[in-house]
């Protein structure tokens, strides 16, 4: 007799939700298909040559270590170049407030799991990272979209007055995915104020800061309120994402619970992966692939606006992102892109539909493009062919 | 003002019990302890040279998706290899069966947060590995021990009829960690003919299984019911720990689940250690260092042995496993393994007490001895040592 699981799935099972992006990713991999759906990173981009020098040297010098379990708040001296790198933009820290993490978005799964109760809400952007609201949902959590930053003080107000205090809000200040929208200095001095007014904390998530094309850095949420902020990094959009090393700065009483957490989740994040990254950082290469990569997403970026210029018809407008990976799309409001995104599969072209990222289910005009994967050939052909999709629904 | 986490902290987080095996990691590690505490492979076993031939293979001819994000499902190349494996120890499954996860453990916290709701019950061993244990309690099950596996049936039935059927058993089948047995045939019949009279699951626990000094291979409980039993696996103690490769080969109707899970958890496991190990295992290098793999830790188990033998005072037992890392050990009814951890800890050596492993608080005079990481030396010095200590309380 099959045994049937779906009686036995737990409650936190049955909220999860699938990844649309995932899905869409599976039919996309057709290789006449071009995709601006994923959010990968430009192999282009990725050190291979520091890599197989730095491997050899760990295999070489320090493989005792480096192939055994390890610590579970991570490599003690990836902890410290990351501290050191962080003090260097404001934040007051020691190693002892940064935790390794295997991704960030094991960071933000730890995050929930030690702070949600089923039913607890969450306030994040609409739109929002859309691995977030799945590790938010997976809990039962649930996600309160804010629209825009000077909303965020009535509907915490709203909240907190029916009961429903949030537990943290979830913001990307920079570059934000997949918005693009890039939060003000005035703006981050609200949102502090604001966590300050209600008590609560935040969860900085912060993967595409260092990739900035044009304009002044912000400063950090956690480099202007060290007790109330969480911040999340990750290596995977500045230097690549197959060892999935991510790190979470936050106050020590939170890092010790999280390191609980981990614990039981994985034991300790991929040790190798993890030696090597210190040694890039260490050898200063971190810096220099950096630039490149900025450059050459620079070029994408505006390869693919002057492409949307060209081709695009009217009534559709798009971001024009400071940095990060990714353009943010609105049809003319009658349009829904479901529809589109079927149309523009037959015309071998893919993206992720806008409202995968809004947690009310709103957005439904939307579509998120990503500039950093394509070539420049694709980019174009692919910003063409989508056009013409639209075209025919307009 | 400093925020006060305890105050939002989820049920759930208030249920995470700390490692006390990494609690006295942490104190064991000073250099002058002889520590017998962790599960650590030897590092003499870790294959280096193969490594460094490997890794750069890997980044020669495929570091544009060895870098890159993966499936969540993980290395293709490397499931088909799994699974292949798996068939040949009498498992009828395809690569679609098999899951690879950032470690065994993680296999465990996913298997317990897809079916387990707070308060449901698990049944495991009396002894059992803490670390499904904390990943139990992180969810807030409720484990329910079986000291011996002819209780198993009614214990089953105790729970079933007063409505506390568990979601699922956990087993280690082969060199159960601690205690080092290995279920026999009839056992392994039994158990599965219990499992399917109260319809009911089995997470079956194999990460020792290859490491075999003597006696007859069992049959896996998979290859005997391959409808109810989820089996996991993992690279740590044959090849290395320091990748974090694990998985867990299921039912298909679970694997989707599981996938979905891991989605939120990590999106995938870190790829480049995938490649490196789906490399390794296809050149043919697993068996020929496994081999010597098991050559070393069965000298290791010989010389752990004969240091007992010699000088363990009288009232002191121990187990002879036939495989796996460690001996465990029981003392005089009346002595404590705490207090004995504590003057051992004076005469600079560690172990892991036994109650740890037990989730009902007994085995108060047990401990655990890892006999696969220290040298030939410190092993005899630290068994004079702790023999030592345990004569003080006599």
């Amino acid at each position: 007799m099959a045994f049937n699981i779906q009686e036995i799935l737990s409650d936190n099972a049955k909220s999860m939700r699938r990844s649309a992006i995932r899905d869409l990713l599976s039919i996309a991999n057709r290789p006449e298909i071009i995709s601006f759906a994923g959010g990968f990173p430009n192999p282009a981009t990725f050190p291979v040559e520091d890599l197989k020098v730095i491997m050899q040297e760990v295999l070489e010098v320090e493989s005792t270590s480096a192939l055994q379990y390890g610590p579970t708040e991570g490599n003690p001296k990836l902890r410290e170049i990351l501290a050191q790198r962080y003090r260097e933009q404001g934040l007051d820290i020691t190693k002892d407030n940064v935790l390794i993490t295997t991704s960030s978005q094991q960071a933000i799964d730890l995050t929930t799991k030690i702070f949600i109760n089923p039913g607890d809400t969450i306030v994040c952007g609409l739109p929002s990272y859309l691995g977030a609201l799945q590790a938010f949902w997976s809990y039962r959590a649930q996600p309160v979209g804010v629209k825009k930053d000077e909303e965020l003080d009535a509907v915490l107000s709203a909240l907190v007055q029916s009961g429903r205090k949030p537990k943290f809000i979830y913001a990307i200040p920079d570059f934000q995915n997949p918005s693009g929208v890039t939060m003000n200095i005035e703006q981050r001095k609200m949102m502090l104020e604001v966590a300050e007014k209600w008590d609560m904390l935040i969860l900085e998530d912060s993967p595409y800061r260092e990739i900035r094309f044009e304009g002044e850095d912000q400063p950090l949420l956690y480099s202007m309120n060290n007790e109330r902020v969480m911040l999340l990094g990750t290596l995977s959009k500045t230097v690549l994402p197959g060892f999935r090393i991510g790190w979470i700065i936050a106050p020590t009483p939170i890092i010790d619970r999280l390191v609980v957490a981990k614990q039981s989740m994985d034991l300790c994040t991929p040790v190798f992966d993890q030696a090597v990254t210190a040694r890039y950082f260490e050898k200063g290469l971190f810096e220099k692939n950096l630039e490149k990569t900025i450059e050459l997403y620079r070029h994408k970026r505006d390869h693919m606006l002057s492409c949307f210029e060209r081709y695009m018809p009217k009534g559709v407008s798009w971001t024009r992102p400071e940095g990060g990976l990714f353009l943010f799309v609105t049809l003319p409001k009658e349009l829904d892109a479901t529809e589109l995104f079927h149309k523009a599969l037959k015309e071998d072209v893919a993206f992720v539909i806008g409202e995968a990222f809004h947690c009310d289910g709103s957005g439904k005009n939307t579509l998120r493009i990503n500039f950093s994967y394509m070539d420049d050939g694709p980019i174009e052909e692919g910003v063409k062919r989508l056009a013409k999709a639209i075209e025919q629904m307009l």
